[in-house]
């Protein structure tokens, strides 16, 4: 019998069944069929794609016959400044960034200081602002179009975002948010009213949006789903990551709170050698004798799943890490050497990117062409927002 | 025994035992000893005050402790455009001038088109923005100081309400919310939101904020005034008027929804004769021969209630009034004719006054004194929102 496990937006407990939550979800699996399709039009396939990390949609069909039709799409993303962003963060960006390259779109990405400041009980606006800086430099160092790219803080933006933002939060009943968001009755108004704001960005454009999220996050698109073409938008559209793994083993998902989880995007060289080494959870044997005799299992082995989803892109280099591991031949050190070594790389790279982030900054907020947009004529005319 | 009364922000049914009130609420009565405080300071007493029409408060002393030791206030109330206004909507803003004019204080006056928008099922966000316009325009009419009043609309002021707002939103659990405004589970999550937003303006300026409003919106403070201190800022005061009774009978309150019980502001004068003639409650005998034996009854006439409450401001002409209806001298016509030719001229006058507010509305939402700093500084610096 299989192993329970709970996936709600607020809890990810035991190992996942992806395809009993397709079904528990009532999304659809991302077909041989669909990846064919997305390679034709997009002339390759992300590793994030191919190696099934994205497993799972709603209407990407849709989208894929929008964009072969000529009426477009865009992409919508965000990030709830509470903290440190860690590696795991970072994969529903990587593949954002890449399909903003592939089908030249708008993304529009969402940081949600007001709902961290809400979420978290010491948290004050100055710490949610200053999360909301470190994480934008994060974001931005994965490299998106800054022309085709709007970052936007809740708080500084809101003034834009809420005419709409009335008008979602009037189709939205307490029952409902309770039912999804698992508020009580101590519950804050603030985060009460939070999924009305969660739900504007998906109205930005009058095409369909976008929105690649790890699977915990679909319960929160259904409320948008429920009512967009009541307001004369699009149901929005949904692409779901698998989560990455702990270090620790292939349960729940990578945590903040506990560090020896996760790999930071701010972890030195040495940090990413000792975690992986000490934590990463290992298929190997107990002995090199053993290992040798009776192989590892890279089903397991959360240094070979992190290679496989995302830090070995290479899929011949990676077969023979698989069979290498699994035969024996690798050891269980050897195999966390090259991922240690990887992961730096992939840092190093990453850090001088979010040092030139500092500068550029500017342009995906504010200067650059879809933000000065944003800014000036705002999302909606007065037209469209009187109505209704 | 008392009749049954009941008296919530959102309903008010029956003839209300103002003292039994005092209590229940636990709010201050007007003394007076405190109305010739009051009178000390300002000169003169208001009408409204000397008829003990505004009878009960929180910290109104407190208020004239600070205005006596140069301290000063300030001054907050609002309005929720969802319709025409009436008659009684105007007493809160006619004391409100009246004290901005004697103690030379800001106003501060919020028009909630997106509360009114959340609580009407029917309206259109075009509705209430419309009506926002046309209310602002009774309100100015009043005839505020244009350098020292800022009049905003929540959706277009909410750039700079929301960094106060969100603080607030934290503070306010949902069981407590629901607890003062009676929401329930299909209550829509932008009314449940409001509650936040209706507090920040009484954190406008680091003094204390005085709300004059009808005694059924007291709830709504206490939330106020359960946070205040614990955000750096003062527990608003309040000073609380009775209910201006229906044209039909002293029971409940004037309703925008039953025309029969209110004057509205646009009614012409063969529109306020009608109504006063076939519906003013009378405290007059059945016949004029029983009259002049019998006499009438004032307390209960509303014609006779409503010259007492506002539109006879000579003390010594309402007293005649008062002996000759009750000694049957004075018939019920007679005086109904009175009220109508009082409440004319009334109306008359803000008809004059409400066409020059359309080349005032700028001064008082945008370009007076208080306005431009509203919008170019707003009401707090960086500082003071970023801490807590």
């Amino acid at each position: 019998m299989a192993e329970e496990f709970v996936v709600t937006p607020w809890e990810v407990r035991g190992r996942v069944d992806y395809d009993k939550l397709i079904n528990i979800f009532g999304t659809q699996p991302i077909t041989r069929e669909l990846l064919d399709r997305i390679e034709g039009l997009a002339g390759e396939l992300h590793v994030l794609l191919r190696r099934g990390v994205f497993f799972s949609h709603r209407d990407l069909d849709l989208v894929l016959d929008d964009y072969a039709g000529g009426r477009g799409f865009f992409l919508y993303t965000g990030r709830g400044p509470s903290g440190p962003m860690h590696i795991g963060h970072l994969i529903p960006f990587i593949l954002t960034k890449w399909l903003q390259d592939r089908f030249r779109v708008n993304v529009y990405i969402m940081i949600t200081d007001d709902e961290k400041y809400w979420d978290e009980p010491g948290m004050s606006i100055r710490d949610v602002r200053r999360w909301a800086y470190e994480n934008t430099l994060d974001i931005i160092a994965v490299g998106f179009d800054p022309d085709r790219t709007f970052v936007f803080h809740d708080i500084e933006y809101i003034g834009k975002l809420y005419p709409m933002a009335v008008k979602v939060a009037k189709r939205i009943n307490f029952n409902t948010a309770k039912a999804v968001f698992g508020f009580t009755g101590s519950t804050n108004i603030g985060l009460i009213f939070y999924p009305a704001l969660q739900v504007v960005p998906t109205l930005f454009e009058k095409r369909r949006c976008l929105i690649p999220a790890a699977i915990d996050q679909d319960p929160y698109w259904r409320i948008q789903r429920d009512m967009a073409e009541s307001l004369g938008y699009y149901k929005t559209a949904a692409i779901h990551s698998k989560f990455m793994p702990p270090l620790t083993g292939l349960e729940g998902k990578m945590s903040t709170s506990k560090p020896e989880t996760a790999i930071f995007l701010h972890d030195d060289p040495k940090t990413v050698r000792f975690k992986i080494m000490r934590y990463a959870f290992s298929g190997g044997q107990p002995t090199v004798e053993l290992h040798r005799r009776l192989g590892g299992n890279p089903d397991v082995d959360v240094s070979f799943q992190w290679l496989k989803i995302y830090f070995e892109q290479d899929d011949a280099k990676l077969k023979k890490i698989e069979d290498d591991y699994r035969s024996g031949r690798m050891l269980t050190g050897e195999l966390k050497e090259y991922l240690v070594e990887k992961i730096n790389e992939f840092l190093e790279e990453h850090r001088v990117k979010r040092e030139e982030a500092r500068k550029l900054i500017n342009l995906y907020m504010y200067d650059g062409e879809l933000a000065r947009r944003m800014w000036k004529e705002g999302p909606w005319s007065l037209e469209e927002i009187e109505e209704k």
